[in-house]
């Protein structure tokens, strides 16, 4: 490692310990979105900015962008960046490892008096996690005036106000947000990078590839709660034949969807399905045939053709077993989130970029959704790097190993810095 | 129906109406076990008995024995009852049929001024329903001194008083059930024959056979909570392979048992297999893979081999799913009742009885446990006789048709009458 790379590491293992330290909490760290203790991570990062002389705005959405003014003032700028908040008891790198390369390349470029060909922009944006108010991505869609009424309406999970009062909390016009309209020229984005820990295994199963190109982030097809009515019966005095078993409904119904996932792996198809709660009636007892079961369904996939197609065979699947048990199976409405594309060219450059520093990379897909799907949905060119992280995320025991964050921010660095080259 | 068999079916009615009045509780009846309301069923039971010049004697386990004296007392005595008690907001037939029943035979046998060749007598017990105290047979059990110091511990589900409390609290002497000694001569009992409504559907399935004659009491193989320890994870950010779902696991057990259980059936196996509980880890969401899930197993069969083999195999393919699927799955320790058989002579006499009577009926299996399995294994000569019943048992929903009871209690009455004529 070159000195300034070890330089670099310092800098950013700085940011991870310092807000860290701020935003400690008896388990893990707690950024809650829009909230004093957000803006108090922001306001630290900013002084960072201005340390690099950078010039800050604040969007009236509530995101911070700090630019490292480019040689031609006129081109739409390279963005990176990622959103400041967490989970509540989350770990310190969902979010804050993108904002931390983002300014490590800042600080990169003035170390090494570098000044791009167009306007470096780090993006830090509040509110990307559902937790507190049951919402996503709420900076970039604040930004895109892409929230709504309803969405505004939204009560804190602890029924101490609306993500409104907590926005104005925040000292940001709530008009603005839902009026429809981008607060930000969109067209004065060249490019938005990501740089994100990945939320699934699959780096840190990996020796030598520490890091990702991201393909496309995965959109979703979800029910909240499907039901499968049976019939209560004593445990002993009820035989097989005459059962109407809910759970064992389920199961079956499970297993159906377990083979069909194998098969359409097989085929090449981008999917993964979860079942992550099940609940069973009040009355359910070691001696009762269950009644009733409720369970949520997540279908997830690149392609939202895959994810909808392979929702009707789940629905297909749920015919058959209700007919063959004598059962009913009700399903709730859908909720979908449209997956997103990356822009092919931007991920070609990661791609060119890791390939000119040597570093070991993996192509693969987002799992978990992110603000640059919404600025992608919403014409924005983006892309994605991942570095590996141990222990899954949304949860204390994150664990990202800062030399595998320092390859994927030289991957951001070598694509920012070349970005004019060609 | 003669004038005779009008009668005995107003006489039958009239209890059914009083005791259903006397207990009615928000939904159904509670008749709660060891309790002042049991104790007032069984005072207004004994009344219809002296009201029938029977002699009533109590035993020291609180159950109530009443005799219609045969013309040699020196023999043992034929006796027929049930137990007063009922579950929680319960039905109005589960115990007080077979009480209805051996009292409905006394009646008749007034009525038409027969008197049996031996004793004939009818025993009501308290406490059979595990629901309050969670221990089953309570009255049985105390009859034959085999209560345990740990049983008497067992605490109300309220937790306002223990089973040894409300035992004292009927006038019980709890030193007496916990003896090891019968509280009773089980030498003279020369038979028991308990009238039960049907706890599942098959006879209520039938047009004609609306009776049943019991082949054997279902013994069974119990684990309150089996673990599945798999491993949470981002549901949209973990492919397949890297996947360690507890709950996909657990529907892929289930779905090999219920195969196996289809074979075993083929094969002329008696056996129920039942999960009524399966609870999750209190982190499950919609977008986590579920990392750990509890299930109960309630495995029943006439055949105490065929129970323990159908759990050995169960924990064969637990072992299996396990591997494969790179979970961990611990079982609790296993809870064992025993099967008990029936008298195949005096259920010979039963069958008998009914084709004399013309009554159509069908052999089948009690799933559900009763004190006619406490005394069976015991040492006393028994036999049970089912009727039909809707929508189950141990719900305020019960029902029991009275023409059903009445045939119940027209091969009883048979079967009393002519015990001593070969």
């Amino acid at each position: 490692m070159s000195e300034i790379q070890v330089k670099a590491k310092a800098f950013a293992q700085k940011i991870f310990d310092d807000v860290r330290a701020m935003s400690q909490d008896v388990q893990g760290v707690t950024r809650q979105a829009f909230s004093p203790k957000e803006t108090e991570v922001l306001q630290y990062l900013t002084a960072i900015g201005e340390s690099l002389s950078l010039e800050i705005e604040h969007d009236r959405a509530g995101n911070v962008w700090m630019t490292l003014p480019g040689k031609d003032r006129s081109l739409p700028a390279f963005v990176s960046g990622s959103h400041a908040d967490s989970v509540p008891q989350g770990g310190n790198y969902d979010g804050l490892a993108g904002i931390a390369a983002a300014l490590t390349v800042a600080w990169w470029m003035r170390q090494t008096n570098f000044q791009p060909q167009r306007d470096y922009r780090v993006l830090m944006m509040r509110g990307e996690e559902s937790s507190f108010f049951g919402k996503a991505y709420m900076g970039s869609l604040g930004m895109l005036g892409k929230l709504t009424e309803k969405d505004l309406a939204l009560k804190h999970r602890d029924g101490s106000c609306t993500l409104g009062e907590a926005m104005a909390g925040c000292g940001i016009k709530v008009d603005d947000v839902t009026a429809g309209k981008p607060l930000v020229d969109i067209g004065r984005m060249a490019a938005f990078v990501e740089l994100h820990i990945e939320q699934g295994p699959t780096l840190d199963a990996q020796d030598k590839a520490r890091a990702g190109i991201v393909t496309g982030i995965r959109g979703n097809v979800r029910h909240k709660a499907v039901r499968i009515i049976g019939e209560a019966a004593h445990s002993g005095a009820t035989d097989k034949q005459y059962r109407h078993d809910a759970l064992m409904a389920f199961t079956d119904l499970m297993q159906r969807i377990d083979r069909a996932w194998d098969r359409w792996l097989v085929h090449g198809e981008d999917l993964v399905y979860t079942t992550g709660v099940l609940k069973m009636a009040s009355s359910a007892a070691i001696s009762v045939i269950p009644g009733e079961v409720t369970f949520s369904v997540d279908i997830r996939s690149l392609s939202a053709d895959t994810a909808e197609r392979f929702h009707q065979l789940m629905q297909k699947y749920a015919q058959e077993v209700a007919e063959e048990r004598g059962v009913k199976i009700e399903f709730d409405s859908a909720l979908y989130t449209a997956p997103s594309g990356v822009d092919p060219q931007l991920s070609k450059t990661l791609e060119e970029s890791a390939a000119a520093e040597g570093i070991p990379f993996l192509r693969l897909a987002s799992g978990a959704g992110h603000d640059s799907a919404v600025l992608g949905n919403n014409g924005v060119k983006v892309a994605m790097i991942f570095v590996a992280n141990q222990l899954g995320s949304h949860n204390p025991h994150e664990a990202m190993k800062i030399e595998d964050f320092m390859q994927g921010t030289d991957i951001l660095w070598a694509a920012v810095s070349h970005y004019d080259d060609k």
